[in-house]
């Protein structure tokens, strides 16, 4: 777990938001070190864990490239410092302000509410112990509502903002695999959405991380959600 | 709810993260023009203030202030968009790299985990319909964690990060607020917590809205939520 020098060093599992991280640290062409943290086995709650990410949650960085150290956690934070360094899928904050900040907006957005009220989602309608038809059903009202804004916002744009690819819909995107393959019942009812993964789908980097996804995270037919 | 020329339009009311916003404001000594959306009988969802902000969620802005108009919804993105603009409580990005970066994801955090997880547990514990308590206790259990987590992140520190008051104090200060008066049991139990709390509220923006707090989202003793 201990950080490599000279080094980007990813950690990481296979869990939905951490799918759209690989994909931008794929295009952007970053030679990462990889460390695996076994979340199925309370791996992120170890005290070497807790030193590189004090919420013990995945993914988290450290970044040993340029002659010092910078450790990044949370999904949103990393894609806005890897993009930053690189100038790559942020428009610039001063030549296109308008464009900068609709991409940061839909990034603050994907954080706050579309990751957190799925993982809410997964863990009522897979995980939990017992069966709560209620919390089931307030996951599932606020899951909808999310997708419906979504599917609107995608009514008249190819991408989540700035009329182009960025960091707003890597994370975005890697959600939509599991609405697919499965995760709520309804994926065809939001046609914008399908239009838009469909389209996503087609870049080989994405298509690649989707196989990853199939590969590693269904079994059979039932997703698996952290 | 028609934007004004020339101003910096808040779209806003009493909500525990928007408070957050409000000291910001008042820190950066901005004129505002104040749009009081009434949450309790749904005025953000009304096709009016959809356009302001499609997620229908408070706080947004409208800034008409440069001879262009930029509209940022998202607490955190906001936060960014006016601390960027101005210079202050966010270390600048490549003179003080490492500081910067640890501000940013400390919002993240409080953007995709403190704030809304706390909505959770606001929601079940002081807004559902039904008694659910598998669902109290889930979302109990995560807010003591997060608040573990902050009271050993401000074991030896100040602020949240970089050594100084920064946007990443402000949302998680007014949250505190609710914890000090009563949405846990459990305020003492957090030293560390107590001890930051306490000091920021000894500066006069944070006192004030403290007051404005108390003011109007308490009744009597029991706190109300969004």
């Amino acid at each position: 777990m201990e950080p490599i020098n000279n080094k980007l060093n990813l950690y990481s599992n296979n869990t939905p938001s951490t799918h759209g991280l690989h994909i931008l640290l794929d295009s952007l062409g970053i030679d990462v070190q990889y460390h695996k943290v076994n979340i199925w086995v309370g791996e992120h709650y170890s005290e070497d864990y807790k030193k590189i990410n004090p919420n013990c949650r995945v993914p988290a960085i450290v970044d040993n490239r340029d002659g010092q150290t910078i450790g990044v956690f949370e999904t949103g934070a990393i894609m806005q410092y890897l993009t930053e360094k690189s100038g790559k899928y942020l428009p610039d904050r001063i030549s296109r302000s308008k464009d900068h900040w609709e991409t940061i907006q839909w990034l603050y957005w994907f954080n706050s509410s579309f990751a957190p009220q799925q993982t809410e989602f997964g863990y009522y309608h897979y995980f939990a112990p017992k069966d709560i038809p209620d919390a089931k059903e307030r996951s599932h009202n606020e899951v909808v509502r999310l997708y419906k804004v979504l599917n609107d916002h995608l009514a008249t744009r190819q991408f989540m903002a700035a009329n182009e690819l960025t960091i707003a819909d890597f994370g975005i995107f890697t959600w939509l695999i599991y609405l697919k393959y499965g995760f709520l019942p309804s994926y065809n009812d939001f046609p914008n959405i399908v239009r838009y993964y469909e389209s996503l789908e087609k870049l080989p980097l994405f298509k690649k991380e989707v196989d990853v996804v199939l590969a590693s995270n269904f079994n059979n037919t039932k997703p698996k959600f952290v």
